[in-house]
């Protein structure tokens, strides 16, 4: 089977945001709700506005299935828009800053920064999400969870997120923040309260932890087989995000190699454990087989109230950046597009690594292979 | 023309490192002498041990030239390793933390790291920086400076380096530590020295700016276009390093929107220009004129002499991880890496903007492109 | 602009034909009208039976487009089945010859056949046709044109094929075969009409010829650069395809070398001329300015009313191969695929010269090609 | 492990060929000679000139190797030229007919065809080979063969080459023109030796048959995955071919349906099997389990002895072209470069079913679907 891959389409708005998922193996069961799951949970939020509010997107599987199992074939999602509006909205003429309203009209010599701002729109995130919870329902069938939460939320932080993964969703499912930690969650509501009265936004970092990954998925043979580096790719492809690391990430960089590292011990049985999970789950650009853990910076959203000078471009004074939308803060909501381009990237490297175009014969392979990580040593 | 495209081949103790660079423009001025100048740099710093030392990298370029130009075919780049030992060189049966050695055993089933470690070795980036180097050239050529330089090492951080690129590069260039704050780098100076006493090693935070881009170069269309996830996929994938920011990065999901997006404003002549630059020169996935200024956490080195915890994989018993050598500190020589990946992905950028065969086709399409942004809104 | 890219997915009985388009430059003007017109050829030719003929696709463009002009941002085109009834369609356990069918069970692991056939079917061009559509669009705004149509049929073969290709595609639109001869129209409809009275199927050859490109298109830095191969990977990919030629062909290896290259002259103005286009305007990998001309043969259609032997696979008993349609020749028709896929390998390598994100650039540095291409013996 | 893939760099007269092989997994056993022996394979053939006689080629393995047994790293190669004289060989102003000399000139305007010509030459395919070679070497480890030998040289066709595939390359062993019918070798000397007499060049046609692959390699969920066109493209890409055909090819699309397609009947054990082999081995793009038989066409030599008219382009003058070589055929020789990207071709549709990182599991998978394939019809 050939690999795993996305490819989006669609505008703000436009009739609609498709996705199309190649390598995805026969056999899977993947219900619409599955994929609704994660495209209402996109669109909640403390400190959203209105649009979001209103919105409730719902995928239309249009390819790729029989009944509700796969073929093997691509799949092909579409979430329609329920703004569609796009022939009829006004020209903007005062690039945003923050967005890709500017460069985005250098690049295609336009004027017009509405067809700029109609792809680079973070709408696009729902078609990620759709096939990433296509990534995450494969995952799940084959063992392996996903989740992504809120763990900073501007100058609010959560309490280290520890426990097992299934409970911290649970916690998470409590916070209108989709972060676990239920004070924290509090300090956030204050803190998004007041940047509204002050027009101001927020931005946030979130986390996203993945459990049941076998060791030795990713590579070194080309650097572009590192996971830690697909995982930070991918994360930074989301919009506003401006920052990634994985494990203890930039701290690291400030401690002694003696305070970075996990050790390796016996596990009593023949094989081994490590008592910490510093790296994140990740050395050499493999999974080690403790948890994957990564966290993703993302900047206050762009579109102030209290407003940033722009120019506009047909005149050449200085005017507000036109204002598209009121939201405080979409950390919340980048949760789940963070989660759901963690788990593409984490299916794709369990794929190379069973290959196969069924979900048997991928399900075959992997427990082949964490039986063999279990027993290389043991002899 | 083709994609830009770095392909590299090459294990520690084997006969050479090779790259193969598909798509350089042809008519490109290149001597090997600018390839051996970074490979110089990538091998000098203070915290280094004796290997790297000794070794003195020199590129032979295998194809892809007729006398110093190139004719637009691949270039295959060969650094000959002068340690070559691979068939050799012991078994190695206790893992060592914090690096490829056990997560690779698992994933090819071996009990002999040595299989792992000849590949994974941060070796390999020769390399990278070998292609990297090519990329530099053909930016220079078309006007591009990029330059790499440690800003922390440990708990050591510089000031803020504000200034000129070139000057940049020439207060770097006086530094062991490639960092351009000379009172930094007396104290990182002191912070090497102490973690030598006590055998442990240090990680370090690298800044790579590049000077002379036009806006509009990477994109939005698909979420793999997007610079900022290109370059933070690309850092990420050097050995060791766990986090990656872009501007203000993690910063900026701390402060408030109106402290973290750069405003337009008149340029005065009909134009635009930007007070600030916290977004690091990219907004919506693409350049907007400003210097693009991107971040690299490095760990600690993970072989330290005071050793850590590993297992004998043949007998299970708990013993001292393997050493492979005793630097203190990779960060200062990492920073020519961090600098060369950068390079390489802005120059696919560039490429993917321009299109053409030749450097004159290349050059003419870049100038004319700077030109249209310049004019673009003055009527 | 990255590469142009077409991902398609879709049933034969599924909701829809879904493709996206990657790398359109933005603002080409693009009416569905103008996909219909392509979508439409498709369904039309002596020889299909009643499926093809109650059909009539229309395509729905989800996304790229503001009004009718692109975006820059992928195209994502839908096709509608009329007969969406995959759900309901029974089991296939007689696995029909020279289809998918049974090495696509023994890929799958699975004992019915609806579960490839259904992806597998040639039903799946419609999306290939409809990209290959956008491309011909493109081509079209840059003064190239493609036209595909049938040369033989059976043993009929058409007189071969001279002259303007608008004219030879004005002939082409008089023949119910899409055969530009209008004695072998006649011929082919007689050998049909045979055909069908024994129960049996007939296959064909098509050609494609392409007018207006410039020369150096392709190239051969890299064996995946040479466009002869490109095209015939993509004209092998159509279903029942098994062979393709490029200009003279399989008949170029059975003359002499004096027979076969095109000669060099001068043209009288300092520059060069061919006179004779043997080799089907393919050099090395390259357009050289004249024609593209290439030819594919197609297989009759492997469902027969004469029916062949098959096996039911759940009770091992030799039965009748399971019918799924009645049409005789599905080459004329073919003869549309043929030409969108070679349209669309041929906007590839157009844009890979040309680079660009907006049609503006892609034309203007087009235009400079040919102009240096026209000048550069001429001092 | 990620895709099988090859990236060769190095021209004619440069210091060496490149190849670097990606993809292959770790455990083989690959000795220099292995390769070796197809680079001899490479250079003999009745009809070849001065150069290829004198000319042994021999490969370095840069990389991927300890001892002889590959480490699923990157394989690098090289293939060192003798005469290596790029720098000191003239400028050529006279481009050959049927090479890529003056479409490379308008490419990279340039008016010296030695910019072109060094890389656009067969030369190449001493990369390909030895690229080709390594995946040859992985089949064989996995009980998969392939031969490619002549079938036709100007007009002189061998009889149908049938029989076992190890009888077929003992026949081929003792012709010198790689053509396992010792009758038609007699007949192919002797058109040699007249066209040699007249000053004029040959082509010919090479069949590559596989033996041993089971059912459901390749695919069809994109248009990419079908292995006929990754079969044609990939023939179509060396050096002066101009058409491909699978199985019957071009025949079959002037044969009735009746007459083309593969029947399946019980095999008398609750399985199936095929009486004929007419599609090659390709059904729906997937192996269907029979050997597969391609065949591709070899224009004759395009440098004949017996000038072709050229122009000087520096004067605009009618001149004879330049001639770089004697050759009066080299088809014999490219029946090795199709041999082997034909199996390099296969190797990636092995590898994408199975997985997997070293052979052990590669094999191991293998084999567990094979006996899928046989067991899953007999219940």
């Amino acid at each position: 089977m050939a690999a795993l891959r996305l490819t989006t389409a669609g505008e703000s708005h436009g009739p609609a945001l498709v996705a199309i998922v190649d390598g995805v193996p026969a056999g899977l069961e993947l219900e619409p709700s599955w994929i609704d799951a994660y495209l209402v949970r996109r669109q909640k939020g403390y400190g959203s506005g209105g649009r979001m509010r209103i919105e409730s997107d719902r995928v239309e599987i249009l390819a790729g299935l029989r009944g509700t199992t796969t073929l093997g074939s691509p799949l092909a999602l579409r979430v329609p828009n329920k703004d569609h509006t796009i022939d009829r909205l006004p020209a903007v003429h005062r690039p945003r800053p923050g967005h890709a309203d500017l460069p985005g009209m250098l690049k295609y010599g336009t004027d017009d920064a509405r067809n700029i701002l109609e792809r680079a729109s973070a709408r696009e995130t729902a078609a990620r999400v759709a096939g990433g919870a296509v990534a995450a329902r494969l995952l799940d069938a084959l063992g392996i969870r996903v989740a992504g939460y809120l763990v900073e939320l501007g100058d609010v932080a959560a309490a280290p997120v520890v426990g097992e993964l299934d409970d911290v969703v649970r916690r998470r499912e409590l916070s209108a923040f989709q972060c676990p930690d239920p004070e924290a969650t509090e300090a956030m509501t204050a803190a998004v309260d007041a940047a509204r009265e002050s027009g101001d936004t927020l931005g946030g970092i979130i986390e996203v932890r993945a459990h049941g990954l076998p060791p030795g998925l990713g590579g070194f043979a080309q650097p572009e087989d590192r996971l830690d580096g697909r995982l930070a790719g991918a994360l930074c492809r989301i919009q506003a995000m401006k920052g990634v690391e994985v494990g203890q990430g930039f701290a690291s960089a400030r401690l002694p190699g003696s305070e970075v590292h996990d050790e390796i011990v016996p596990d009593g049985e023949g094989g081994t454990r490590r008592p910490t999970n510093r790296s994140g789950g990740i050395e050499g650009g493999m999974t080690n087989g403790e948890d994957v853990v990564v966290r993703v910076a993302m900047k206050p959203l762009a579109s102030l109230r209290r407003s940033l000078r722009s120019v506009d471009v047909r005149t050449g004074e200085e005017v507000d950046a036109a204002r598209q939308r009121s939201d405080v803060c979409a950390a919340p909501r980048a949760s789940v597009v963070a989660e759901c381009v963690v788990a593409f990237e984490l299916a794709r490297v369990v794929l190379e690594k069973t290959g196969g175009d069924s979900l048997a014969e991928v399900h075959t392979r992997l427990e082949a292979h964490r039986r063999a990580c279990d027993e290389l040593f043991r002899a």
